[in-house]
């Protein structure tokens, strides 16, 4: 069926500034978007509009890192660094998903917040436990989203609740992800929590069933100073901690590394010969203090970036938030290393990462396009409104200005994906 | 009339750690907390009890830096610094607020925005404009807040329309002040902009203005490098930015000077010395990128502080968020400048500081001792729920670092001041 839509339409097609399609009209088929034009096409006339409101239209927000358990947990124990952070609140907090109950009270909730915050697709981390992840898998599909869900590894250096027997551990992932499948709108990522609580074993039989059956991957790289130490130790046939992924085959086209603050040169080229998507949390670096991702820096070496919400280390599962706490703590790390003579990001470069930019995560692995109002993509939208009054005259880009920094999910007044309205 | 509450109280008498006060009862009279006990004393007993429900209830918060007539500006320009930020969307933001009926349009949705957040007492800057100042200090004393109000002057360095001869901009300011009193709810607060939009000659003559009729002062220092490089150059006879303030009478007890970011040791001696109160502003100096107030440095040093939000500089009405901001930067600026030895602020000394610590200036003005649950103290509370699924187990503190992180202002499910629901 064809739609049409009028709006004020706003996208980033390139990162370097927002597009601003004023009063122009969306013309849908099945969900796909055919033209975007100031005009109907003759041929599409007689149909009606369906007027999108006085404000602004964008793509809906595509989350690349976030952890489903971690919910409920968001903004608490901030005070924590990472290590004693995971020990004292994420691993018990984790823990209390081996009952599937929890499961199936908690989960619906986490994915009822990723849609009311505009998020409609998301690369998602479980817990270990399989029938708890796959009850995730499901409330994320019944809620409409588009998402690639993990169950966690961990065979080493996690509480013994936690922790899994390698073979086990690997028949799990495999069952899981031949559960979930490669077709539907929830598909499976393979998830080795990070280097310190996997094996070298079981990270080389994750890499390999990665290569096998083309599956993606997702884990952390050098997120703060202490846990970069802590590998060197563990792993001490490698040179630094990208090299531990890329010897065990975990660093490809289809992988995800989170964070990736303190790499130096030679780890960011192999990550740029890899191909491998470096997904910066802003806010969770902030929260646990770790550091700042020297985003400007990567981006001008060409780097595959995407942007992550990190709940909960990150306290928002909004990721409007998460672009505006990418350029402010980009300012931050240009006037406070002043001697390092780096860039801050501006306001497009961070809203391209939220949409386009983690759109082409879900465009390589066949989910279809998103991220950008272009012929052939996914008609993937927010309808946002400051309702500001009359008497305050906003061009379209202050308004989605004020929306990013000041707005909230109030301010999202129709979510759609795939042209469906959630 | 007497008033018997029940709830878990929280608040921070001194900034090192939280007090958690579970299921007590507190006691007001007209308004004025009497005592907080685990049981109602037994003269008292016969008493109704309002319960204040399963949540908690923390003192109201308190906002000592913020711009009424930049609230419809919060979120839009940030890409631009200071200088630039005032000359093109500030300044001729604030000119609209010529029309009195502009401000009496806006400012009723400001004073609201300030109580739905929880900020019960504010000190707020106007405009040049009396006429529209004295409508914003309406519009605070309906909504129910105790507020210093400022009529900005400026007689140079600003554009023509905003531009005051130095002799009306002191006979109104004398107007204006005489006009709000002393008693009320609504006080007068000398608004001198910044020392580059004043004259040493409007200086000299506010800061007599401020002796003589013992009235307080609020303005702006050493907020960005190229401003604080600007005061150099337009004041070669003072030896830094603080001094200009101090030559001309300005710095004092009742003084509340916004940012500081950049000062020399000199500088903080002299602060140290006049008692002069520093007002942190951590979202807006993020956003603009101007920098971070070494705010541990400050309070180890025993400078007397306080927390603002600035808006429009900053993007939030919300304390509770610029609390956790001032932890946020805290933190990266410990990291980020390591050979510097910072410590990073803990919630407590953030909550602190927008309570109980930006209590102290309305306390030392006569306005009522407001910020902690302390007996004596004006009972100004906010009741929060975050409104968890029962089968999250959240401490009262966690609880409450989830609200400053995650929380808005739908949590807050009760909003008292001086014993009185806005």
């Amino acid at each position: 069926m064809i739609k049409v839509y009028k709006g004020t339409f706003i996208d980033t097609p390139t990162p370097e500034s927002f597009r601003v399609r004023d009063n122009h009209y969306a013309l849908c088929d099945e969900g796909v978007l055919k033209s975007l034009t100031k005009h109907v096409p003759r041929e599409y006339e007689s149909l009606p509009v369906t007027d999108l409101g006085p404000g602004i239209v964008i793509p809906s927000f595509i989350d690349l890192h976030i952890h489903a358990p971690q919910h409920m947990q968001m903004g608490v124990g901030l005070d924590l660094e990472l290590l004693d952070w995971l020990n004292t609140l994420t691993f018990p907090g984790e823990t209390r998903f081996t009952s599937p109950e929890y499961a199936r009270e908690l989960y619906p909730l986490f994915a009822a917040d990723l849609v009311r915050q505009g998020t409609l697709r998301a690369v998602v981390y479980g817990t270990v436990h399989s029938e708890s992840t796959m009850i995730l898998a499901e409330e994320l599909e019944k809620a409409g989203l588009k998402a690639f869900v993990g169950k966690v590894n961990m065979d080493c250096h996690a509480p013994p609740e936690l922790l899994e027997d390698r073979r086990q551990s690997l028949e799990e992932t495999e069952a899981f992800c031949l559960k979930l499948g490669d077709k539907g709108s929830i598909r499976p990522i393979l998830t080795p929590r990070f280097a310190p609580s996997c094996s070298i074993g079981l990270m080389k039989a994750l890499g390999a069933l990665s290569h096998r059956d083309d599956l993606p991957v997702q884990s952390h790289l050098s997120e703060t100073v202490s846990e970069t130490r802590w590998v060197s130790d563990l792993f001490p046939d490698s040179r630094n901690y990208t090299q531990v992924y890329d010897q065990n085959g975990l660093l490809g086209k289809g992988s995800l590394m989170a964070h990736a603050i303190f790499l130096n040169d030679e780890e960011v080229d192999l990550i740029v010969k890899r191909e491998t998507t470096l997904v910066h949390c802003p806010s969770a670096n902030s929260n646990l203090g770790s550091g700042i991702m020297p985003l400007a820096r990567y981006l001008d070496r060409g780097v595959s970036l995407g942007l992550g919400t990190d709940v909960g280390a990150g306290h928002t599962t909004a990721m409007y938030r998460v672009i505006t706490q990418a350029v402010t703590v980009s300012k931050l790390l240009k006037i406070l290393q002043r001697e390092k003579g780096q860039r801050a990001v501006s306001l497009s470069e961070a809203f391209f990462l939220a949409t386009a930019g983690n759109g082409k995560f879900f465009e390589k692995r066949g989910m279809g396009s998103s991220g950008v109002f272009q012929g052939g993509m996914s008609f993937d939208a927010l309808v946002l409104d400051m309702g500001l009054p009359p008497v305050v005259k906003l061009t379209p880009l202050n308004h989605l200005e004020r929306f990013l920094y000041s707005g909230d999910d109030r301010n999202i007044k129709k979510r759609i994906s795939g042209g469906k309205e959630l």
